[in-house]
Order: structure tokens, then sequence, then C-alpha cells
């Protein structure tokens, strides 16, 4: 296992609600009454989308409980895609005791045609939630990196690199997955209860 | 009722499957089988989407079974209306004895944003239709309003005086099921079974 940085220790901290003062003030929208509960993280795409996850309020900090890569092969056409993300989420939601559903926002896709595309995965994604009475929350890519990594401009593998640190998990997860994670450890960290 | 132009009398022939070669010719996606049976024909949008029910077979030419806009209120959340579109799409096809699902392809959108929640509230309707086992067809604009009728570059209010006079309505539909009951003409109209 590789040594803990101070980022990650205070970050830590932050998870299990306990951080200091100055910590505060770096990251201002710490959270005030830390979640409790589980967060199902979303990174939708229409043929790999993420899932995790992720339990919070332990003493042993956030725990990874679940999470999967949704892949769907070139044959299945984009409805059965976006019939099969639908079921997917809600098969989550229903294993787990889920209280609110996180995605990262999009804020830009090269060209129209993969922006619906992107908004119809997501869609999919959303409506499941939505039917099953799960609050959904959005946060902007730079605030997931800037809430797990510590800072907004993060790489994919930073981001990989500390969800695997934070969930101590033995090896990083698919970086779908990990987006997922991420994501949901943003949501929990950001939460004002 | 307004008297039946000559456009119309063909488009009803070519709706019961019984043109004659010339018209044949002129629109070549004309159908060889009549399609049978109901098509639910949707118009997606975050908060206005169109939904129309048309059955198809009977002597009598189409008819339409059910037909409404889900209006949305500003007051309810993206997620919360992307869960409603899902369940009143889920809802008509409970309903009704859907065949097949159709759905105008969104060509052109002003700007990213616009893509992405059009796209959602796209793929929240087409997961509805996948998740219950609707076979999902999509059509071009252009090829709709060629199909009802008979030029891709009529209006929206010529769209909707012959959706009124091939469905025998007393008047008009609002725009938006109009245009779902378009797009449910035009996949039976082009079906080649």
């Amino acid at each position: 296992m590789a040594r803990k940085n101070s980022r990650t220790l205070w970050m830590e901290k932050l998870l299990r609600g306990d951080a200091s003062g100055p910590v505060r003030e770096a990251v201002p929208m710490g959270a005030r009454t830390p979640y409790a509960g589980h967060v199902l993280g979303i990174d939708p795409s229409l043929r790999g989308t993420g899932l995790a996850v992720v339990a919070l309020g332990g003493a042993e900090g956030p725990v990874l409980c679940a999470s999967r890569t949704l892949r769907l092969r070139p044959a299945l056409s984009m409805p059965e895609c976006l019939g099969e993300i639908y079921k997917a989420v809600a098969d989550y939601i229903e294993e787990w005791p889920v209280r609110h559903v996180a995605l990262e926002q999009t804020i830009y896709v090269q060209n129209f045609q993969t922006a619906q595309i992107l908004g119809a995965a997501r869609g999919a994604a959303i409506a499941a939630a939505a039917v099953l009475r799960k609050p959904v929350f959005e946060y902007p890519p730079l605030r997931v990196k800037q809430a797990v990594v510590g800072f907004g401009r993060a790489g994919k593998e930073q981001v990989g690199g500390m969800i695997r640190q934070l969930l101590r998990l033995p090896e990083a997860l698919p970086l779908d997955e990990s987006d997922a994670a991420a994501v949901a450890l943003c949501h929990a960290y950001t939460w004002r209860g």
C-alpha cells in the first residue's frame, strides 16, 4: 500500500467529518453535517456507464459497497443500451439502501451528435433514479476533482489513485467506476445536510 | 370538415396500403405490407412532450386512440421531469397494445446545453420503451413531413392540418401531439413489415 500523503490524510479526515479549522477554510464547500448513508455515483455513457455505491458514516471511513462498468456491445441498438442503463441504475437502487444519486455534469462535448447521445444516456440513468424517488445531484467535473484530489485539474489517473486510497482498495478501479466513485464521494463530502 | 384534396386522398390510400403505382414511385419508401396495430408516436422535450397512440389496419383508416401533452411546470427539477416522461411513456405502453414506438430524430439544436437537455428527455422516453421491450424507430423530420404532408419543408401548421384530416378529427391537435401523431403515421406508412 502506498504511503499516504498529507492531502490523503486531510481528505480522509474531511470525509469522516472531523477536519480541523484551516482545512475547512481551504475547501469552502466542506460538509457541516457529515453525509451518512449510501450514495450511488454514476458516470453515464452509452456503452460504458460506470456505477459505484459508496457507504458513508461508519468509523472506518467511506466504504465501496459495489461497483461495475456496464459495457454494452456494438450489436445492441441505442434504444436497447438506454434500456440497459435504466435497468442497471434501478437494480443498484433496489439492491442497496441508496439515499442519494450523484452524477458529474457534462461541461463540453465535441459535437452535437455526441451531446445528444451522452444526454440520452444521462437521461435514462436519471429517469431511473427519479422513478424510484431518489434525489439526484450533479457536480461540475472541476468540483469533483477538487473534492477528491484537492485540485480541479487533476488527471483521470490521479483521481483513480486517490479513490483507491480513500476507499482502501487493493488496486485501482476501472476508470469509469473510479469516476463514479469520485462523484459519489464529492457528493458526500460537499453535502450540507 | 374541409374538403379533401388529392394529396390527402392518396395519403389515405397509402396508409390503407392500397395506393396505386404512380404514387409508390413518387414516394419510394411506400409501405409494401401495410403496418397493422398501434404505434406510439413521441415528440419529446423536457417540459412539453407530445404523445399520440395511433391504430392502423382498420377499414376506416388510421385512428387516433389517445394523445396528450405532458406539460411539466418550472417548479419540477430536471430529474423529476425525466421521471415523469418515463412514466408517461410507460403508462401509454401499458394502457394500449402498442406494437412499435416512433420518434423524430433531432437534427439540429442551437447549443450544447439544449442538445444535452433534449437528449436527456429523449433518453428517458426511449428507455421506457426499451425496458418494456417495444422496438423504437427514429425518422428525420424531413421524412416525417414528406410522409404526412407530401413535401419535406412543410410548416408545423401544415402538418397539424394534415394530421387533423388524416385522423378525421373535429379540430387540430395541439402542436406537440400533432407532431407525435405525424411520426407515428410516418412509421406506419414507411414500415416494410
